[in-house]
């Protein structure tokens, strides 16, 4: 596959080779309903569990802790009101960075959102002071898709369990959980549930190669959520629905390339992510939104260009083959300033000059020359 | 493909070569989400919505009367959901025979299962007692997935009608919807919304050729309907989350290719159902469960067979290369016994002696007689 000069990667992934041909069984030869009682229809619930544990097994979790959903939406909205919805006065902590996808649902419960500094990293101090007797769920992301910064989950984590431990001792014995949306996470970092200390973890097979609208829900065992879907009983009764074998089997086979590889991919990516910024730095007009380096995915840089438009500029890099975002995707086409830019101090003038770049496997120095070159150019034409 | 004697078209049907194809682009050279700003994006999201407008036409509706959900499950949970959470006492009339995504969500607010009579048929008296001045919604299946009983849409949608100008002479201004499953009629049946008279339809791509857990709500311009996954907005936000692009493309492609040859294919099936049927009858053992012809689905046939295990029949079948259903697959994991047998009044025995056999695509009249053949030989052997 011949790709343009695309740094949209935090948008969407094209699917890989291995993954397609995972998959392509499961339209014809194995395209049973998994809860069907013949032999061939048993193979293939066989084929889901399988899956399930390859996926487990990249994060450290058991098989019976994944909840197949259809993607990371569907998964953050599982993980919030699956658990607020046990009680009459539920309030959730999130952070003011989440994706819509979180923020959304945490909005229709009592809740706090918790600042972040002007890098975009959550301040744990007023996350500590957030968490009231009454709440249930903290919710932070591990990566933020915008820009890129990434959360310290365990010692968000570390915080939650001290909270927890001075709730027992007190005598208050609601639950208190821990999710973290790590969509963006998963092609870099470490994964492992039980190091981050989460109770709750959304994978996105659509930001790793795999396809759309398939993801996961991690629930640690112990963890009591509720359905939002409700009928045949599917997934330990958490999402009804008949599976999407195909999906599922490209999902574990994604997750599979991209974790064997991942510290070499890392690694790579990291010095594309350098060269880029090394060669944009010097240009006063271009400001870096978010962390530097360590608390930074390495696949994000996010920049504010003194005076441009960005969707004029998004449109003349795409007239020479280059492809940036604007913002998230998802907020993109409803034309809404982006509330992650806000949160760290951008006003509405910068936010409209500001564009997200985001690198993938597919991402070559030729790419990244002809994006400073043409950068440079139309900033300087500026 | 070569197929086996597969008699369980009902819970999964094999992916057409055209849907295959159409959807292969989109995991490769137009992987980019459609939310996303460059030509290339915005290319996919006019893909998106030319699949939009060909199944919106196939079912007489505009394309932004459809909103993509990830299955007929999510879309069944979304009508009832979506309407009766507006209401602190919404009420919801439904028949005792419908798909567990329907009863499910209805159970969780006030509601009345209206009977069938002893082939499945809705009672229409019944019904309409049931709806009260609190009532929101009536939900009932354009054909049952079990026993393939077809429901008259047009006259519950009459009766609808009736009692709507009936509350507005006594200004009672609250809405009264009503809502279709018509997972299993698309291959068959007229499913035309304005002829039909329904204000939400319910399809699923799964049952049609195409992808598993793709599928849509039908929404009348003018019907208010709240989202239940909340996030980025897509579907007029009434189902956040990236689109699953390729899977809406196949999702067309099946529709337009079943709804193209309908007429033939539905005599084909018939033929081949009636061949079946007439084999079995003259057999004393063997019972017929639902409608005889005309108000049942050409390609159903479900039967009580006095003094066999119906699961050990399957497997019987199975090793003959016959596979056959012992109820929804939905429920045959679950092991509870049928709610919809029980509703035409089967006993727990006959329950347990029953199996379900429908017929598609691929069936051929050497796959009918071999069902035929292995079922007297199994019966008689018992």
């Amino acid at each position: 596959m011949t790709m343009n000069a695309y740094f949209d990667y935090a948008a969407a992934t094209p699917m890989l080779p291995e993954v397609i041909a995972a998959m392509r069984p499961y339209y014809t030869d194995k395209f049973y309903n998994p809860s069907a009682l013949y032999l061939a229809a048993r193979a293939v619930k066989e084929d889901v569990q399988a899956a399930r544990a390859t996926i487990a097994s990249a994060i450290g979790a058991k098989p019976n802790e994944i909840i197949f959903t259809a993607g990371g939406t569907e998964a953050n909205n599982l993980a919030i009101t699956g658990v607020a919805q046990q009680f009459n006065d539920a309030h959730i902590v999130t952070s003011a960075i989440e994706h819509e996808s979180v923020l959304q649902p945490v909005h229709l419960y009592s809740h706090s959102c918790v600042p972040v500094n002007e890098q975009g990293i959550v301040r744990l101090d007023k996350l500590s002071d957030a968490i009231t007797d009454n709440t249930v769920l903290v919710s932070v992301m591990l990566v933020n898709n915008e820009i890129g910064t990434i959360q310290d989950i365990k010692a968000i984590a570390k915080l939650v369990a001290d909270i927890k431990i001075n709730r027992q001792k007190q005598g208050n014995t609601r639950p208190l959980y821990i999710h973290t949306d790590a969509c963006q996470a998963v092609n870099y970092l470490d994964i492992h549930v039980a190091r981050l200390g989460v109770d709750m973890m959304t994978v996105n097979a659509g930001k790793i190669y795999g396809p759309k609208q398939s993801g996961m829900l991690y629930v640690r065992s112990g963890t009591t959520v509720l359905p939002m879907l409700h009928g045949g009983g599917q997934e330990r009764n958490l999402r009804s629905g008949t599976q999407n074998v195909a999906n599922i089997i490209g999902f574990a086979q994604a997750i599979q390339t991209v974790r064997t590889d991942v510290a070499a991919e890392t690694k790579r990516i990291e010095q594309l992510q350098k060269h880029i910024m090394s060669s944009l730095v010097d240009n006063k007009s271009i400001r870096l939104n978010g962390t530097r380096l360590g608390r930074r995915l390495v696949n994000n840089i996010h920049i504010t260009i003194n005076g441009i438009d960005n969707e004029r500029l998004l449109m003349e890099l795409d007239e020479r083959g280059v492809q940036v975002a604007t913002g998230s995707a998802c907020s993109a086409s409803n034309d809404e300033p982006s509330h992650v830019l806000s949160a760290i101090g951008l006003d509405q003038t910068q936010i409209r000059s500001s564009i997200r770049i985001t690198l993938g496997r597919h991402t070559t120095v030729d790419h990244c020359n002809l994006l400073v070159h043409s950068l440079k150019e139309l900033v300087a034409k500026n």
